[in-house]
């Protein structure tokens, strides 16, 4: 068996599948670069079929990344499999992922199918997506609920059909660590030719242990993919966490023995990237990029910890991206230092134009703030994306006041369909009374369903970020905004949130 | 062997090690309450000889708890040991928790002891604990890493003077499901008599595997005893988290055949007193207690979840304290109902004055928003504690203004050691303005190393809650303040900071 541990990366699948984290075309193709260059194995790009907004997204990544391979999902029938091999066409490293459900609960209740159908439809829809490409993966949903000896037959008919890679989810989190190895050791064994595919876990996190679950099948099962996301983002308590896993089987390279690709001081840059994109906080105590996952890092210097850190670190902050030295830019610093400290960061912008653009509004920043940190230069180029000239709506202009005993009140100037509008409003705070100000204006009546301010450096001295997330008839979406005024950053997130729903889209729920 | 599982709780004592979680003692006997309410075993209450705080700390806990263990930590020696059972010695139930480290590394760098030496003062401080109160927990400091054999000896010999209780901890949260389990198993085949002690496991999450080794652990290696915290709080990357731990035990209960006496209903609540405490945030996809961890809870009715929720949730959200329905008070409820509500909600005021104080609260909250959640009730309740008349700052008023092109401008009044203090500032946003200030008079000097706020109920009709944490001279403290005004309940969450920073207190910092 190989030494190779593949990491497949799907929080631009799964991971955005979470309520409240849909992504744009542009964040995804953001996050898709940073995982390139965190050199994940496979990038599950979307699910084709689900939406022409996922179409497009997945086209646009596999058109762009080179050294991973992208994936997109695929109900196991034609037309979805059809659908992802299109989105996929351009790219030269593309992996086909059908699933289809087996176990009993979800085939009498979610698909209506029998045991006997669900094989049949298994073994075509494989066999039909071998003929478009040559990397199929095949995933049992709520595999680990199934039977195991029709898993295993199902198994062994799909790799007749020239499956690639198996995949056995814990789709609903409730394995532990010694039966969920034992059940791929155990189903391993059942299926004759299993060596002739790659066998995959992908679990959840709702009992708190995909990451123990999702080693035991390596170790136990002989697994040699695991599934995760960045940050553990998934529905209900998540996935897997990339960043756990990853560095579980480097640290405890003495018991695992297995190789992973993956460059670990990129870690942090993607899941920063991630939590701001989606609005998702990362608490404190996550391991490996809690803001405390790490003593040194937590600015708290304790005698005993500085004599002897390996006394209490089993790694190394630097390794998976943390530097003591977060204070990078200042008023004076020029255009070079600013796109040098960008391409550091990760940050690839479109265009010569974007660069400028990102450029000026960060000197509009330093003019106003002393120390500019990593986190503001993340928020300022993000919060540029979502403004452009071809948004529906813009912020323009604030004024707010409020005085105990008063009502607060806020005057807003923005652009609707590139026209000025001029607003104001009372409401229960000043941030309330600019948000009611927009919405006497566009009257979305949307229901807002998060309001999140992340703290940029934890001091008032820096930019404030403020993430907003509304719900209207079906949609959910996020929109974010950055500035040192968190009553003008409340009200861009919200504008940028209005964007996103105007061009709102449909999309079916997949689930693994 | 007994099929109870034993619930230690050490939010108070490890959790608040983590840098930034420390709390008053009020905040302390509130969460004491209601881990109470949730029917842990033992509470770690914390290290008396640490600080005379923490043995009052201790001392109030041991005084007010009567179902659960109390708990205090204490280094193995006389003076420690003794600190800790004269902050026991109103409780009936109350334990002694000695440490002393036993790995190679730990013994050589931080103690700067050889083991025969350990071995010594681990015998002879269990003896002069035991007789001071029958139930004695010892603890292996980083066991895990230790020599078996030199391990072994020691457990037989604490257990011979008398130890009940031998917990192995895995300091630094290097263990791997498998490996634990099995190091516990042999240890404790390795120890004559390990029958007379429960056996306990404590695990960090540094890999993202506290829970699954800690329930390897019990399964494999046969402890009957969990450490955790609610919130997985704790240094670093945290401990096992309490409302994972206990319902993975409850939801695969025919793998683990055990009993705990956890009163599931009262996690939620928990969790979020000791979130709102700390100001450490639980992020959404987080197991239990996160807002997206089931799916009905996160706002979201998708088709295919409600038509069939057991095809996707293996736990119901009632169960852990979740409620569908969280408008619950306005304007018109009265006294009886905000009581009871109250009740429902497991806050326990001290008297009659204080619930008097928190009503009139209320009553002005709901005169300025229609809609009272549970969340503000809980927020209103927890900013009286900490701006009472004996404090050395409280807030009085405040206005501010901002607008687009000009520097945000903030006048407060606020009482200084009894008296009025006006100050105005500008700033970078209006919540920088007010925070400088207060600080322009008070001159604290104290760095801010974080500025959060919390999504109340998501909208932005609702009040927020600010906690800002404070660095000085070593000390580190939060303050939190809520108000429907952002830039109010920021000024208070200041001022609150500053009353803490004000009392501060030395510790000696201890590691589990």
């Amino acid at each position: 068996m190989t030494d190779k541990l593949i990491i497949f990366d799907t929080t631009l699948r799964d991971g955005e599948q979470s309520p409240g984290a849909s992504m744009t075309r542009d964040e995804k193709l953001r996050i898709a670069r940073q995982l390139e260059r965190l050199k994940v194995d496979v990038i599950e790009a979307g699910f084709a079929a689900s939406s022409n907004g996922d179409f497009e997204c997945i086209q646009a990544i596999a058109r762009t990344v080179k050294d991973s391979t992208v994936c997109s999902l695929a109900r196991a029938n034609d037309r979805d499999i059809a659908r992802a091999a299109e989105a996929l066409a351009d790219s030269q490293n593309a992996r086909i992922h059908l699933f289809i459900a087996t176990s009993p609960l979800h085939m009498e209740k979610k698909l209506r199918m029998t045991p006997e159908e669900v094989f049949e439809q298994a073994r075509l829809s494989t066999r039909f997506a071998r003929n478009l490409r040559d990397d199929i993966e095949f995933s049992a949903e709520d595999g680990y609920r199934s039977d195991i000896d029709f898993l295993a037959r199902v198994c062994e008919a799909v790799i007749k059909e020239g499956a690639t890679t198996i995949n056995i989810p814990d789709t609903v989190g409730y394995g532990i660590p010694e039966l969920y190895g034992n059940f791929i050791k155990t189903l391993r064994e059942k299926v004759p030719d299993s060596d002739k595919a790659v066998w995959s876990v992908h679990c959840h996190n709702d009992l708190g242990m995909a990451v123990a679950n999702s080693l035991a099948g390596v170790k136990v099962g002989g697994a040699r993919q695991v599934e995760c996301t960045i940050n553990g983002l998934g529905e209900r308590a998540g996935n897997c966490s990339l960043e756990e896993v990853v560095m579980a089987v480097k640290t405890r390279k003495d018991y695992f023995g297995l190789q992973v690709g993956i460059d670990t001081t990129q870690i942090l840059a993607a899941s920063k990237l991630v939590s701001s994109t989606t609005g998702f906080v990362v608490q404190p105590n996550k391991a490996v990029v809690g803001a405390n996952a790490f003593a040194h890092a937590s600015g708290i210097h304790q005698d005993g910890v500085l004599k002897a850190r390996d006394t209490y670190e089993i790694m190394r902050a630097e390794d998976v991206g943390w530097s003591a030295n977060k204070i990078v830019l200042g008023k004076l610093s020029g255009r070079n230092a600013f796109k040098q400290r960008l391409q550091e960061l990760g940050v690839e912008l479109e265009s010569e134009a974007e660069t400028l653009a990102a450029f000026s509004r960060f000197k509009e920043l330093a003019d106003r703030k002393s120390e500019i940190f990593d986190e503001d230069i993340l928020a300022l180029v993000s919060s540029g994306v979502g403004l452009a000239e071809h948004e529906q709506y813009g912020f323009v202009s604030l004024s707010q006041h409020s005085e105990t005993g008063e009502r607060p009140k806020a005057d807003i100037v923005f652009t609707a369909g590139g026209k000025e509008v001029r607003s104001s409003a009372e409401g229960n705070g000043p941030v309330d009374a600019s948000l009611r100000a927009i919405e006497a204006h566009v009257k979305s009546g949307a229901e807002m369903t998060l309001y999140s301010v992340n703290a940029i450096n934890g001091s008032t001295d820096a930019q404030g970020e403020v993430t907003v997330r509304l719900q209207s008839g079906g949609h959910v979406v996020n929109g974010s905004g950055a500035d040192p005024d968190i009553i003008v950053a409340s009200a861009k997130a919200y504008l940028s949130a209005l964007n996103r729903l105007h061009h709102g889209s449909d999309r079916v729920a997949a689930q693994g």
